[in-house]
Parts: C-alpha cells; structure tokens; sequence
C-alpha cells in the first residue's frame, strides 16, 4: 500500500524535489501487529530531521492518521515515511514551494534467516569513506548515494552487513545500520557528528543502557577497535539487535551485553505491541 | 511537458530509487529553435555518470527520440533530463533492479535580466563547505542537498549567485555554475577533485580556449584569488557565460577575456540552431 498525502496512489509528481535533489526525509519503521513499533520516537526524529532540512514539519495528527490506515491494512509489515518538501520550480531555491510530501510505502518485512538474531552475523568493512559534512550529519535524509555504492561492494549473500568509515578512518555504522560494541565491560558507540545516521534504535540502546547503570560511550571508534572488541552488535528499526559473529572470518559468540540488549528492546517492542 | 520513459506522464512510482536514494542522474539542456543545444556532448556526460554509479546507460537513439519529441513541442525551453537506477526492492542494495527511469521534463527558460550576460552579475561566498567524496566528485547526480543548504543561505535577488568552497576552503564553483578567473591573461577554473560538478559549459571553455592558444589550468583556487582576479564569470548550459561585476560591494567590469568566452559559446551555439 503506497500513501501519498493521504491518498492511496503510487505515484509522484516527476518534479518533486524529493526526486530531483534528494530534498527531504524519511524513516523506516516496524509495524507489528498492527502497531507502528516506537512511533512517537520515529515521529519525533522525522521531526527534527525535516527542521534539520528546514522542511515544515507534518503535523503528527495528519501522519498519525496515515499511519494507522497503513497498520490496519498491512498489521505487519516495513513502514517507510518519506517527506519531502514538495513539488517545485525548477532550481535549487525553495522559496516559493508548497507544501511537503507525505509518501507512506509498506512493505513485506525483510526475511532475514532466524539465525541472524539467534546466532549472529558475519560483516565486512567497506572500501568507501564516507563524506564529512556536519550540516547533513546524524539525518536521515534522502540523499543515500553513498550508502548506495558502498551496498554494492558486495554480492556474496552471507555477508550481512558492510561497515563503513569515515576519511579519518573513523568507523561510522554499517550501510543501514549503527554498531555498537562493548570492550572491558564498556558500551561504545561511534559519534556522529560528521556522518551517519542516529537511528531511534541507536537512541534506544543508549538510553536505555544509561538508565540500567551501563552507560554508552559516544566516541571515535576505529575498525581495529571494533575487530579487537569482546562484544560488536549492529542495530536498526527492522531488525533489533543482530549480534556480530564473524568479523571477515575472525569468529565469536553473541556476548552477554548483546543478549542484554536484545531483551531490552524486546520488552518494550512487545509492550507496544500487547 | 514530461516523459517517462518514452510516455507523456507526469507522475512516476514512488517506488523509484531516484526519490529514496537519490540513485540517478541528471543534466539540463538549453532547448533553442526546436535543437536541444550540445546533445552529443550532454549524452556523453550523461552517460559516463550513469557509468560511475553503475547505472546501465540508456541507449543513444532512445534518448534522442524522447528529447526531439520535447523539442518539438517546446522549441525553446530548460529541459531537465533524470536517469535514476529504476525501481527497486527495499534497501540499499542494486542486484535485483529492473531497467533505469528515464524522465524527461520541460519548463520554460528561466527569464534572467538580459543584463545578467550583458554588465555582469553580482555574487556571495557561501557559509556551507562541501564534503569530499572523491567516489562521486564531478558527477551531476540526485544527491543535491548541499546545494539546496547552500542556495538557501540568501533571499536578496540582487545576488545571482553563491559561491561554495570544500573544506579545506578551496573554491569549488557557484550552487548552479561553474565559476572561471582569469590572472595576469592566465584562465584558471578549480578542479573537482573531491566535489562539485564537472559540467558540459566548463568543458566546453577548457577545450575551446586550448584550441585558442589560452589554455585554462585546473587548478587550486582560494576565494582570495577569486576576490582579486582580473576577471571572473559563471558557466552553465543554460545560462552560458555571465560576468561577474560584483564580488560582495567589489565592483568590476566584464573583461576582454569573458566577452572571448561569450562569443566562443554563441557562435557554436548558433551554429547548432541554425
């Protein structure tokens, strides 16, 4: 089912600036039976990201309403929201635009093998740097080329995930994915603030290991970091928690910190759901 | 009017990984007396960018179908040609994408003041820096939003043009042109290494002016150089070339080596729509 302000259609205008310079936001969100899981959070990060983009914000009653039409016609599925600012003149200024876009996509949730949750996954680390640019860093905003090539490193279908580095070398998160890792009992994850995306479940594990007396160390992370690392684990909306067991043929377990955090996820996820 | 993929249509799938990733590419065309200007050399540029996102190239005599239909029914008009990767799955990789997009749109020429190319413009230096991403530098595609950021910083319609610098504070060109100086009778225009956009104007004036005996270096340039210049003007397909008369209060004339530059466009320009 496709939304497009509120109407069911499947298609935009060709000159949206969504389409024409990557002009907008979007969030990808799990619904499950028929909840749209950490929506208040999602709808507040959409909310900061289009303000991020100077992108007049949709009002939550309006996408609260598109949302529960999408849940009820699809109880499970993969939620995508975009906003964009809307269809314009030719040219990058946007003065004389009208309103946003609202486009809601539901799709069949990802068929990830039981395993990946269970058991792990395996990762590699991506030839692509990713570009500093603090203005864009941490949003969620349309212009995903780089996610794009550094994606298409890799065909080999064991591999669940590439990781990505900034030029300082700096890792970043995977391609569609924040990491995070634990060594010496310590919870780390990479700062933000030239590149990368701060998902809501990023924001998640990192408040709530803070409010179980675990806090996460937000901070500069290299790949040997993450290799020598006791504990690494990827995190997105779709997926939870998949613990990291194979480091480019370097094996481990799922660590306790890992389990941890599945559960803590888990409680909530199935709270909102109940 | 609008084309997709060959159909009168002004909508295309929501789907399309042009709007969720910015995954294509574009170019714009001037459309003069009914001959859509530097087409070859516009199909070679478009082709060699869809060719480092590995996006199949579409073929030569489809797409000179599509813009003599454009041409035929707008003589003189802006045409915006997008290439996107087509419409895809979720997520970010590309394996299982059908064939490409092709979107062609047409608006009117944009009524700058004749005095634009005639006296000369007035310019800004932009606030926002442009990342580096060497994997993507000098390709025109769907990931625009440093330029929206950076066109956004001024309202004042006196000023025609803003200049963005990388973050080593190199220049790099305006958020819609590609900006040449001239020193000591030596033309210069930076390079685009690490960013920006290698457009079809600025190839044209590299090539014509080596054919003249004055060759242009791509080169380094501060906006300390820019600011004390003997000369400096602004490419792109649309608007050819426009002096710069006014460098934020510092006034100037357009110089000899501009008016060369005007007249090189024109004439070759005119040769095609005759």
């Amino acid at each position: 089912m496709i939304l497009i302000n509120g109407m069911e259609d499947a298609a935009i205008s060709a000159a949206d600036r969504g389409l024409a310079y990557g002009d907008g936001v979007f969030r990808t969100i799990r619904v499950q039976d028929g909840h749209a899981l950490q929506w208040s959070r999602h709808y507040a990060k959409l909310a900061a990201d289009c303000k991020a983009l100077r992108i007049p914000v949709p009002e939550l009653e309006t996408l609260n309403q598109d949302v529960m039409r999408i849940s009820r016609a699809h109880s499970t599925c993969a939620l995508k929201i975009i906003v964009t600012r809307g269809v314009g003149e030719r040219g990058y200024a946007h003065a004389g635009v009208g309103a946003p876009t609202r486009i809601l996509l539901s799709a069949p949730l990802p068929r990830y093998p039981s395993q990946c949750a269970e058991l792990g996954v395996r990762i590699r680390l991506c030839r692509l740097k990713l570009a500093d640019q603090p203005a864009l860093a941490g949003v969620k905003h349309l212009n995903r080329l780089e996610n794009v090539l550094a994606r298409a490193e890799w065909t080999d279908s064991s591999i669940a995930e590439g990781i990505v580095r900034d030029r300082a070398e700096n890792v970043i998160g995977g391609t569609m994915t924040n990491i995070f890792m634990v060594n010496g009992g310590v919870l780390a994850t990479p700062r933000l603030d030239g590149c990368g995306i701060a998902g809501v479940t990023r924001d998640r594990i990192i408040e709530t290991s803070a409010r179980h007396g675990a806090p996460c160390e937000v901070t500069m992370l290299t790949w040997s970091d993450i290799v020598s690392a006791e504990e690494v684990f990827l995190v997105n909306s779709l997926i939870g928690v998949w613990p990291v067991c194979d480091i480019e043929g370097q094996l481990r377990r799922a660590g306790p910190f890992t389990r941890l955090a599945q559960r803590w996820l888990t409680l909530e996820d199935d709270a909102q759901a109940a």
